[in-house]
């Protein structure tokens, strides 16, 4: 199994945590996203995987791309340890979480998106930071407030899951970008307890072969 | 049950689909998403799904928000008619089609965002167009290659799914902006075939009892 990933990728930062937690190995490949390589929309990527994104997994039977996806399939072919819980009701507000960072949060401000902004539009920086950060409360109020309700160890159980997996790569983007989070105390405090976790603490940018040496 | 749900909501149109499929009833509540109203932001609908979105479903467990967390939650609840395939590769295809839509299309050009974009960024028209069709159309590509490859009746075998759960509402959307899709001559194809079975004929938007009479 190879594994398409870029240290700083959010979304690749998800299936690293997955696949971490499962305990299954993946051949790490970098795929370069930086804006002056963008190695994902080269020709022998897209050959692999015409959406030109990362991360994908390849196995025998081809490519699998879109974080989500390849959790899903992962928990298909591999249930335990599992990374929803086992009733369907606690499963659906899994993945309800889950999908509020997935497809609420994070598609406003991943990188290509951000660079059409100051690219094409033509958006400045404090236009941009306010941008960030109103997709970023809008999304995480919610979150924190489901949270704080949780009685649980963690979100959804006594382990962490689909929706941890999501929210810690969302909350180093943040800091990348300056945010303190202050405001989502249950949250942070979950980002703390995940990130002394070895699944996490292997599956953190800087701990990827592709990081620059010196972060 | 009950589905929170607009007409317009191309996240609701969804579910809508998926409901139908399943042959499950759900008493339609209609959430008013116009710039003037927003009533998805006022106190009594917060209360009752404190994410402020639509679609949502209220059953007796509560509530649960995010058309891609509802759809694997009745798939889960009412197997049959499936909306996935039975083989797990299949599987994980279908989830990653569908999260192409849900995750990299259909967030860049839903209403608040694009509100935010000419409201706060002050993004004229033809700039508004531009990044509408980019984002269309950057998603589109790699899914009409792989409609093109498909020899199935329908993306994922022969019956509709999540595949087309997702896409059929996409290009509803698009065309209310005006887009043609005829460089996706299959996905157009697939759209047509869709539009002529009666889960998709109920779900469409100006088939709801919260869309004005005179469209």
């Amino acid at each position: 199994m190879k594994l398409f990933s870029f240290w700083q990728s959010s979304a690749s930062y998800r299936v690293r945590i997955a696949l971490n937690l499962k305990g299954l190995d993946a051949h790490y490949v970098s795929i370069n996203l930086s804006p002056d390589v963008q190695a994902q929309l080269k020709p022998d990527y897209l050959d692999l995987n015409p959406e030109g994104r990362i991360p994908a997994i390849a196995v025998d039977e081809g490519l699998i791309g879109q974080s989500m996806a390849i959790m899903e399939w992962l928990e298909e072919l591999h249930p335990e340890p599992a990374l929803l819980p086992g009733d369907p009701w606690q499963r659906a507000k899994c993945r309800q979480f889950a999908n509020t960072i997935a497809c609420d949060i994070h598609p406003l401000n991943n990188a290509s998106v951000l660079r059409w902004l100051t690219g094409e539009l033509e958006v400045e920086q404090a236009k941009l930071m306010k941008w960030y950060k109103h997709w970023i409360n809008r999304g995480f109020e919610p979150l924190e407030k489901q949270a704080a309700a949780s009685e649980a160890e963690f979100l959804f159980g006594d382990a962490p899951g689909m929706a941890e997996i999501c929210l810690i790569p969302q909350m180093f983007k943040g800091r990348q970008f300056g945010m303190k989070f202050e405001t989502f105390p249950t949250l942070c405090a979950l980002e703390e307890k995940c990130l002394t976790l070895d699944a996490f603490e292997r599956a953190r940018p800087e701990n990827q072969p592709d990081a620059p040496e010196n972060l």
